[in-house]
């Protein structure tokens, strides 16, 4: 049923799904958007997108399903110019990191009968490195891919069916596919999404001050540590936007952490520090 | 010029030492001795040893190089109780992870030219699950390998020949070797090593407690949250040693990412965020 897809933002998501629709068996159009045409080139060479454009506007009009693949606040600009012009024969979707902010647009401007219809989607997949190069038609294989759909609207039985068939689409493109509430999604990534990042920056930053100066002592730290600071190689313009708009939970989730580190601490020479590792082992076991 | 090994503990570590020698190409004779002679029969069915003994002693006076793979208060109970059987035709080596009091047993009990040679190392590789069937000839290969020797101490020709030779094998089995002071060593890897692990236990603790009694929502958090938590299933009984050997340099660590994490809490929404992504970046620099 959707043949036509604008993809605005061709960076390692934008760039992904392209690659990764092709390879589910999608022959449709995909014209792609970029805020650097330069860099948009490059997913035009790996066969993601079709045909790259400089009005992204005029490319979501005359698509039937329009993926907003560029960062928190950028979806909501795009949100916000979108919605006067896409009627009800348009979905959109989008991919970003947090959804409470991203849903109450939704429900603003989008998701009725007369309007384009707007699923919120967050597909749990990335690299600590973005960019259309690093892109990859398996990335959303065995990930799971999140909604945070509002199932009281309404909406017109064309973009009902247009959303049931991205979905179908999600899951050729080997995802797994979870529905929650907008705010119970933004508490869970919280925990096992955002916590990580943070605290990862937060090591990789104090190792660089302790051992940064030292890059034969940095391989002592062998595979353990490459895996516990590669997350430390993520951009803050990605972040930024994920700590503005779920500020309070990252703080509750990292606040949890400091004293759950300092009760370790505290208990280095303790029974309580086997407790500790078996909780942690419980959390591993296979 | 080594022939005769012994291997005291056929674990994950000692049995790929065995497994190592042997694909590095060495031909003489490898006992190995552990705690639960059922798990040691593991490491000869493996090939690591080629015979299993009840008597660490007499397999330790029968050879030239032992090599303690144990925990480190394993190891310096064997360092008691071997030092008086061995002379200066011997060399003894380990591969705990902490050094500083197994470098002062060294000094007490070995290192001069009328008793055996003993040098303490530590080689930066391993599984977070321990065990001979997870044992892998390659398990060195690209890792460091550390020692901490005094370089003041006394040797017998013979036992500083055997020394030579051993750092040979190590580097034919795959690894760069360091030398360090072992209070630097200790040190260096509360930083590097200590670190991220005890950092990896309380993440895994904490999510456990948050997210432990829904397994679908486990895989929402992809690969980045399996690899931050991936060494919370190492074992409290390895551990242990380690937090009771080098409790106040891992004291310092975890305080200080404590008060990094609550940094970077407190600034989720200023531009101290991008100081530490960009810090964290440097880290990562390829």
């Amino acid at each position: 049923m959707i043949s036509r897809i604008a993809i605005l933002g061709t960076g390692l998501l934008g760039t992904s799904v392209g690659l990764a629709l092709r390879a589910a068996g999608y022959e449709g159009s995909i014209v792609g958007w970029n805020r650097s045409p330069e860099r948009g080139k490059v997913a035009l060479k790996m066969g993601a997108i079709d045909s790259i454009t400089a009005d992204a506007m005029e490319a979501a009009r005359a698509s039937q399903l329009t993926l907003l693949a560029v960062p928190i606040y950028a979806t909501l600009d795009f949100m916000e110019k979108l919605a006067p012009v896409l009627g009800p024969d348009h979905l959109i979707t989008d991919v970003g990191s947090t959804k409470r902010v991203i849903a109450e647009a939704a429900t603003r401007l989008y998701n009725t009968p007369e309007r384009a219809a707007f699923l919120p989607g967050h597909p749990m997949a990335g690299k600590e490195r973005g960019g259309a190069a690093l892109a990859d038609a398996a990335l959303f294989r065995g990930a799971v891919w999140l909604f945070t759909d509002d199932p009281a609207c309404q909406r017109s039985a064309h973009s009902a069916a247009l959303m049931k068939d991205w979905r179908e689409w999600v899951v050729a493109m080997g995802s797994k596919t979870i529905d929650l509430d907008p705010v119970r999604h933004d508490e869970l990534v919280a925990w096992v999404s955002h916590l990580p990042q943070f605290v990862a920056t937060a090591l990789s930053a104090l190792l660089e001050e302790e051992v940064g100066d030292a890059p034969d002592l940095k391989d002592v730290g062998g595979r353990a540590l490459r895996e516990m600071t590669r997350l430390g190689a993520s951009p803050y313009s990605m972040w930024r936007d994920i700590a503005y708009t779920n500020t309070e939970a990252v703080q509750a989730a990292l606040l949890a952490l400091e004293q759950r580190i300092a009760h370790l601490r505290e208990n280095l020479r303790t029974p309580e520090l086997r407790d500790e590792f078996v909780q942690a082992n419980k959390f591993r076991r296979e």
